[in-house]
């Protein structure tokens, strides 16, 4: 056992993660077969909690996995050890240096997930990090055949580092317990949740799983209403609402000024922001005529969309145009946009705009007395993924909200403003 | 006026693009301003037809430019010139060789596109090129204020080349003329539709233009539905669209089986797809014994999405798989999925999965019996992009239809299949 990892999560959980070599198997990780022989070594250590990641057990919806898992819990009840899992990832936490992956980050943050996949909280973890998200505890529980979802989502509501609870839920055994720690983690987090398996083939895929608060999208549309918590259909939107909530301070109200390159994209861009409920108004005469005593280019740009690729302006002038659009207080927020593919050719757009996105702007974004939000809609181009990426970085160390569709910057801008909206109604 | 280049577009129409030195001018292109003396040259040389696309015109909103586009077109008229534009790309018609970008392909294909806008025309030619599209012609004519949206919707609607008409419009001046133009090019051809505009910000952000058939979501939405038009709500739905038509034979059916590595992803990739309207059924336990004969892996991957990555098994045996998926009646249509940005590793999860998407399998599925479509999320990450772009490129030489998401892929696929359904009830 000398090879195994041990270590103490800030929780008061001891976690184990245990390589078949201490066992002198031949596989480098513990076949389901030999778990139950392994909580007995392990009761033997003194050991107090162990996540198994193995799979082949009631997931497979066969008897010899759902046999083998209950021999599994009798065993770890019997021995008081407590187990995560099996068939999942267990444990992200950087600041007790555990983690399921060698590429996340070492820094914590104040994000805390739970998700009853693995694979769907590596995407997230992944996905996230690049969007400058830091996470306090990721945990993925999968068959929850001891410890389970309110287990978690309880320890999680009561830690000091968790500001935002995001979850991933197919299915809960205990409804009524569920719905109290719900209950308790909106008291003073933001919880977000993602529930899958709403439709009957979704449900059926959750199949090994029992669900006792099952599937209906009217139970869980109305216990997410009636607990202010946001309510996500997809990865991507859970992504983009966490990044809005730690990076974009609360816009006072839902007006828009959108400023970017891609002049064409205007009246589309302006229907997915105001199809979502935000509003895209029109600059009054006042404000133009402030930004036309310095802008040489045609009266199209001083619209709202504002379109910057016809104006190829200086940084200055760009700054200068920033500031009266800030000032302007039919102005809530403002999104600054970059379309690299709308470009006629290969990298094409990005120089014309760096202006807008790149140096000293970024910081002053930061600081602009009306939020920032970045939609950067990355090329497909190998040619082009290299400045997009370094773009992307550039927006994520200034501590800025970054984007990769008008209608996801949209969709994430409204639900964070709705669930402020109905917080204070 | 030796350096200008002049063609004969095979719809008849001759095409001139003008650079400004012809006429000893300092800029490179023709400004707003120099516009009328150009017509004037022109008819003297007897020119038939010029684009346009300098902007500066009565899309300002300004005095000086409408009074510019109406003097345009007086004189236009008086010399019998007609005029694509001002404001817009003009003309990509790679038979005739006349392009507006360097980047476009120089193969024609069955694809005719009309777009209000020129932005829009350039994205959508790009995008839609590197996931395989071909066109016949693209026309992005902007202010219309000569030639509109009825006579190359016409031109279009009688061109052998063109079998699939796109249409992005923001308004039309002649509503009766427009409509019988969409039922003529409807009888033998498939069109699909992008309004713009449609909301109060969107129509604003439309300014300039007057729209005859104007705005609302419902006139637009009933004229769809009777005409039989593909309506769409986005730039990448409508390339998504095109994609479907092009190289996915129409499925006899909504049953999917989802093929690939992500298992956590299946449970909600089944919603994804059956929340708009296609199914996702259970396998069969008769299939299940058939794959289970040579498959080593747990039986988790072997429901419907069947997940590979945790099988890794040999390219021999994924092609018996599909073979045998693909002889079951109870599957209209295949997907086969790769999530690069799930795996925990950077690059991870491609290596895994080349058997079930490069080599020989990829022509296997052009000739499968079952349709067969590609979901391919691409990753943001440098590294990872140039092994997405190379899978891209192999499934679209196949003539495989490629999808960026799973909403996308059930979103167009989906939008096709009720597109036939109407069409025979």
């Amino acid at each position: 056992m000398d090879d195994s990892s041990t270590q103490v999560g800030d929780g008061g959980l001891l976690l184990l993660r245990l390589k078949a070599r201490t066992l002198n198997l031949d596989a480098e990780l513990v076949p389901a077969q030999a778990a139950p022989r392994l909580i007995e070594e392990c009761a033997a250590k003194g050991v107090r909690a162990i996540h198994f990641c193995t799979a082949g057990f009631a997931e497979t919806g066969e008897e010899e996995g759902t046999r083998l898992e209950s021999e599994l819990v009798e065993l770890a009840r019997r021995s008081q050890i407590r187990v995560i899992g099996p068939n999942c990832m267990g444990i992200y936490c950087p600041q007790s240096r555990l983690s399921f992956s060698t590429v996340y980050p070492k820094e914590s943050g104040p994000v805390g997930v739970i998700s009853q996949s693995g694979g769907i909280s590596m995407y997230l973890v992944r996905q996230a990090a690049l969007r400058g998200v830091r996470f306090s505890k990721v945990i993925s529980y999968g068959n929850a055949c001891d410890l389970n979802e309110c287990d978690f989502l309880e320890h999680l509501a009561a830690d000091a580092d968790t500001k935002i609870i995001a979850v991933y839920i197919e299915g809960t055994k205990d409804g009524k317990r569920f719905r109290r720690a719900l209950e308790e983690a909106t008291k003073e987090k933001t919880v977000i949740l993602l529930k899958g398996g709403l439709t009957e083939g979704g449900a059926r895929a959750v199949a090994g799983h029992t669900a006792a608060l099952a599937g209906s999208e009217a139970t869980w549309n109305s216990l997410c209403k009636q607990l202010g918590i946001i309510r996500v259909d997809s990865l991507d939107e859970l992504i983009d609402v966490m990044v809005t909530l730690l990076f974009m301070p609360l816009p006072k109200g839902r007006n828009a000024v959108l400023i970017g390159g891609g002049g064409g994209a205007s009246v589309l861009i302006t229907d997915e922001f105001e199809k979502r409920g935000l509003r895209v108004p029109q600059l009054p005469q006042e404000i133009i005529n402030q930004i036309r005593e310095f802008t040489p280019a045609a009266g199209n740009i001083l619209r709202n969309p504002v379109d910057y690729s016809q104006a190829m302006m200086d940084p200055e002038s760009v700054n200068r145009t920033l500031d009266i659009i800030s000032r302007w207080e039919g102005a809530d927020f403002l999104v600054k946009f970059i379309i690299t593919g709308q470009s006629s050719q290969v990298g094409g757009i990005k120089s014309d705009l760096s202006s807008l996105i790149t140096g000293g702007t970024l910081a002053k974004d930061r600081q602009s007395s009306k939020p920032v939000a970045i939609v950067l809609q990355p090329s497909i181009l190998p040619e082009e993924t290299m400045g997009d990426f370094a773009l992307l970085q550039e927006c994520v160390s200034s501590r800025l909200p970054v984007y990769y569709s008008f209608a996801s910057a949209a969709n994430a801008i409204n639900l964070v403003l709705s669930h402020s909206e109905n917080r204070l109604s």
